[in-house]
């Protein structure tokens, strides 16, 4: 093909670079299949044009509009797949890597618009947790709430996953409300291209909201200031080149690194040959080591065996090692594609070389040609007897299809060698005992992201070893960056700051768009079950009439319902009880009963209570207390155009203005 | 007074360096007070100690056992506050100052104390939101869960608060299971040397959980790993060159910093001079210029008010600076004590000669000597008409009772003003417009850290500007270092690392000490309400007899609690609404069927059902349909020698197995 002459995306236009152009070859054939470059760019402009335009555009929409956005993203980049399957096989991936990348990227920017509609406010305010109390009379809170930083997300990727590895961050950035220029790696940029041409085409972002810089970030990172984010993925090389820009420091720009990493799998003391976890270990390493030709920051380089296991686990993988078959990924029958580029193939066979010096190679060779013109290594499986005498195996990883064998002596054991890679994205234990797995957690879980225990009861549905999940943080301590991506609504609030509120309840109320209490109530009529959604404002308040409860009341429920537990029942075993002075009512009634007191009977926009949270019985009601209840609105998220959520604040207090219960009840009400 | 020789505890001793001593003056008689050093010190070995000796065994108590610690440290030290305020009268401090450091030091040690036993488990393991759903089957989930770090706490503090600054950061640290080596500034080290030997004296830290370095911190950073955290109070230029050191990047050493920082204070357009938010204004300004001297990372060193109203702001001010005494703390009448040192008091009139360049004093004279001896100087306030034009005062910080004057035009305007501070720990607004507080939050939230809003309502129990609080987050975006700390339980997870968990739920059960759906259930005889708090284990069930809900119980409890709703009543009304079929029972009435259902009348264990969570009714339940419950115990947290919380998985189910209800149910159990 004609090589692709690569364009960036900047101020709201197509630009092409004339000059100081670099080239990438295809990782099959070799052949030059693109062009890129960013020289003439005005890379300060680019951020302004972000903070500026795309920023206020993006704060402007509520989360749920945001979440939808994503939703028309993911659509436009399914319906055109094919074009990216077609681009993703120049950089050496076969279908099913592509597959990862495209669909699994797609997938991303699925799951975080569900998770937007589902988890976040159909608001621009998003609080963090409940209120603080600060005073004793109540007229000084605190209140956490998040705010979208005003500045620009610099995403820099990695060459493995074009796609994925740009929307697995887009999708929270976004949904944050801040705005990204997306900066590819080179060698593979021509997928990330044709993938932001598409969701620019969809026509659902606003303008600003993502820039493209297909090659250098020029000085871009210079201009960057607090309320700026960059996240990196990639070599620890890279990051800490990054991270020496004085910026950092001096502004405090948040840097979020994921680094590959020394990722470890260890087979279980009780995973014998005979036991499932046997076979499934052998085949999640196969796969790690070949899946997208092994260059995955999360695959498996370091494999920890019991002593006396590792000869058989050796025969094992090798002979599925076997069976793989290296070539052109368009080529019908081939299970493993090319390394990415010429440099890289040089690079693993260096690390391998050097690894080899403390572990020998049990499978495969390093210098042999699967095939000429591109980038084809075989599978490598190393093996080192001695993991506590050798260094490198622990610290220098070959980004290609190659793991290194291990035994280890015990759990605890086991636990410190995995530990010894200083830090990784994620470790996997193949177990079915659980004691194990407590034991693997505990000493281990500080040092890795993200830790798979696989056994044959979730086997069959599990998504292995290698794949971070929009619902999981993605990154892990130490040698793989100390930062985390993704992990639901976590992943949103690392594009937003947390800022500490403190004023009176007023205040806190109409600042977060969330009643609390001892904030002004509207408690006169109508009664706020007769408002419509759009009608009922936070602080709508029924008071309802008193109503005594008799022991008859209590002997009544005890009787229809069943539960005749004996603080209802019998007077001197409950006076004996430490938490009640007599017989005391149900909280089952006083729930019932307090509903009764406040619900509106007729038809009217309520149209289900769908749930109720938070509920605490505060103090016991005795026969001949009486009961009433003040509910209040306390917050609003309208779900779709027919109807919304209400949460309502719910006080039940008896005759003596004690606090007897205090729940929050959950409406669905018509808009 | 002898000057004192101090101490380092290294490694569970006393030391004291004999060389290479460094001497520090009282502030108030200029006399040498302490000499320090560290020379001699294997840092690196304090280090290992600290992860050996002192993270085990932190670790090996549950958060409450933790908490019970902190709670012994805060008696111990306010049982001899005496000898702290004695010594902190050298730092420059009034008693007033000083109460802010010793006495609100213990203060932060008993709320953590108090948190972590009301919002942390009775465990060592913390789990971080619900399990997510990884597959359709339900075989396969995800958990986040925190894990402490199995490193140590670096925290080097500021001169500033001495005590305070210690226990702030101390008070998370510990409660996350993780040792800290602390490190005061040298100028008032010998306060924080007291404070230390009184909790050690407490004999409640096991040893290696607490060191102390009286001097400097050597080469310890050099040795730091990604398990270990450096957190960081001070200047902006000293974190910087700490953060310098290529260890941080490299191991991804976490770093928390809390610099200094611009500032701001506004006073709202409505709060004219007739307004209570004016006055509030003036005094706020004032205690924050002469709080400590001004020797607070949180004071006010901008302050913004309307254009038109910016003489009366002076005048006020004036006025009220007009009778601050200063003075040595021990003296009848002082209302405010010295700078620190004589290098503190010179770089202050440095920055002022600076800021007065850009602005003009319109209070106080920074060249006239109050005192002869000591570190004193007058309040001083500076007035800058055109706060655009000026870079200074944005930007340098003088770190004495020291503020600058400056008017705004619009909201709008202040809220760009008060961000070109390029990000702080607080910022405060005295407004009693809701609409300004809201735009301010929106506009402003993603530059302050924490954000302040005072007004008529909540003056009198606000603790004011300069006031960080354990349960809110302290720290701020930019040129406040970005950083967090405290936030109640948020400070404890920065000593945590956050790791995904993937398993089946059989193991994630295992691993979490909480029972997930799809998990095993013991659910033969004896009653699980049959067990003690200590008999009872994760995973018992009982699974009860089926109950059929007739009209008739519909009609009847209708009637009964008078919750006469349409949907209950009205066949033709309820078909209408679009969740129901016809007809349904009252959720209320499921609710307490299952109770019905589920209890075990005869006293025994469980003493009391104290609340419910999370209830979602899923499926409506119409009159012939048969409902079912499954009660599964799922968590356990013991609460002191008499009993224990019991949290429940409850499961409604009808005929045809579809879920009805799900909640979580919450009794107290005896031991």
């Amino acid at each position: 093909m004609k090589p692709l002459h690569l364009m960036s995306y900047v101020q709201g236009g197509w630009y092409a670079a004339q000059d100081r152009l670099e080239t990438v070859a295809s990782a099959v054939t070799g052949e030059t299949v693109a062009e890129l470059g960013t020289a003439g760019i005005d890379f300060a402009a680019m951020a302004r044009h972000a903070r500026q335009i795309g920023g206020p555009a993006l704060r402007a929409m509520t989360f749920h509009e945001r979440a939808r956005m994503l939703k028309a993203l993911a659509e436009a980049i399914m319906a055109r797949k094919e074009e990216l399957y077609a681009l993703s096989a120049h950089t050496g991936a076969t279908r099913g890597d592509g597959w990862i990348d495209i669909e699994g990227g797609a997938g991303t920017l699925f799951a975080y618009s569900s998770k937007g509609r589902r988890e976040l406010p159909n608001d621009t305010v998003l609080l963090d947790g409940p209120p603080e109390i600060l005073s004793k009379r109540g007229t000084f809170l605190g209140q956490h709430i998040y705010t979208p930083l005003q500045g620009v997300a610099v995403h820099i990727n990695a060459f493995n996953f074009p796609c994925w590895g740009m929307l697995e961050k887009l999708g929270p950035t976004l949904l944050a409300g801040v705005p990204a220029i997306v900066k590819p790696a080179s060698s593979t940029a021509y997928v990330t291209e044709a993938c932001v041409r598409i969701m620019l085409e969809a026509g659902v972002l606003p303008d600003g909201a993502l820039q493209l810089l297909s090659g250098s970030t020029g000085d871009l990172l210079d201009h960057l200031t607090c309320q700026d984010i960059v996240s990196f993925t990639g070599s620890a090389a890279t990051a800490q080149k990054i991270q020496s820009n004085p910026v950092f420091a001096r502004e405090s720009v948040r840097f979020v690194a994921e680094r590959d990493s020394l990722n470890a799998t260890v087979l279980g003391p009780d995973a014998t040959p005979d036991a499932p976890e046997f076979d499934l270990f052998v085949k999640e390493v196969v796969r790690e080591m070949t899946t997208k030709a092994g260059q995955k920051c999360t695959a498996i380089r370091r494999t920890f065996v019991p002593r006396p296991l590792i000869d058989a686990v050796e025969q094992a993988i090798a002979a599925r090692l076997a069976k793989v078959v290296v070539g052109d990924p368009a080529q019908e029958g081939v299970t493993m594609g090319a390394l990415v580029s010429e440099r890289q193939l040089r690079d693993v066979r260096a690390t391998v070389a050097e690894l080899a010096r403390e572990a020998r190679i049990v499978f495969g060779d390093p210098d042999a040609d699967p095939l000429p013109g591109g980038a084809f290594l075989s599978p490598i499986l190393l093996r080192c007897d001695a993991p506590w005498e050798a260094a490198g195996v622990h610290d220098k990883e070959a980004f290609g299809p190659v793991s290194t064998l291990m035994p280890y002596d015990d759990v605890a054991d086991a636990i410190a060698l995995c530990n010894r890679g200083q830090g990784s994205l994620v470790m996997s234990l193949f177990t079915y005992d659980p004691a194990v797995a407590a034991q693997v957690v505990a000493g281990a879980g500080a040092w890795h992201g993200r830790v798979l225990i696989l056994d044959r009861d979730c086997a069959r549905e599990s998504t292995g070893h290698g794949s971070p999940l929009p619902g999981l943080v993605h990154g892990g301590p130490g040698r793989a960056g100390g930062g985390e991506e993704m992990g639901g609504i976590r992943g949103v609030h690392h594009y937003m700051q947390r800022t500490a509120l403190q004023g009176s309840p007023r205040m806190l109320a109409a600042v977060g768009h969330r009643w609390v209490a001892g904030a002004p109530v509207a408690d006169t009529p109508p009664h706020p079950f007769r408002l419509r959604f759009g009608e009922l404002e936070i602080g709508k308040t029924v008071v309802t009439e008193a109503r005594t409860i008799s022991l008859a009341d209590i002997e009544h429920f005890a009787e229809f319902t069943g539960d005749t537990f004996y603080a209802h029942m019998d007077e001197e075993a409950a006076a004996a009880n430490p938490f009640f002075p007599g017989r005391v009512a149900h909280g089952y009634l006083i729930l019932s009963f307090a509903a009764g007191l406040f619900v509106d009977p007729a038809p009217g926009p309520v149209l289900a209570n769908y749930g109720l949270d938070s509920l605490r019985f505060l103090k016991p009601v005795s026969p001949g207390d009486a009961i009433r209840v003040r509910l209040t609105a306390k917050a609003k998220s309208q779900r779709n155009e027919e109807y919304g959520e209400v949460r309502w604040d719910a006080l039940v207090t008896n005759q003596e203005d004690e606090t007897v219960a205090t729940y929050e009840l959950l409406t669905m009400n018509a808009l």
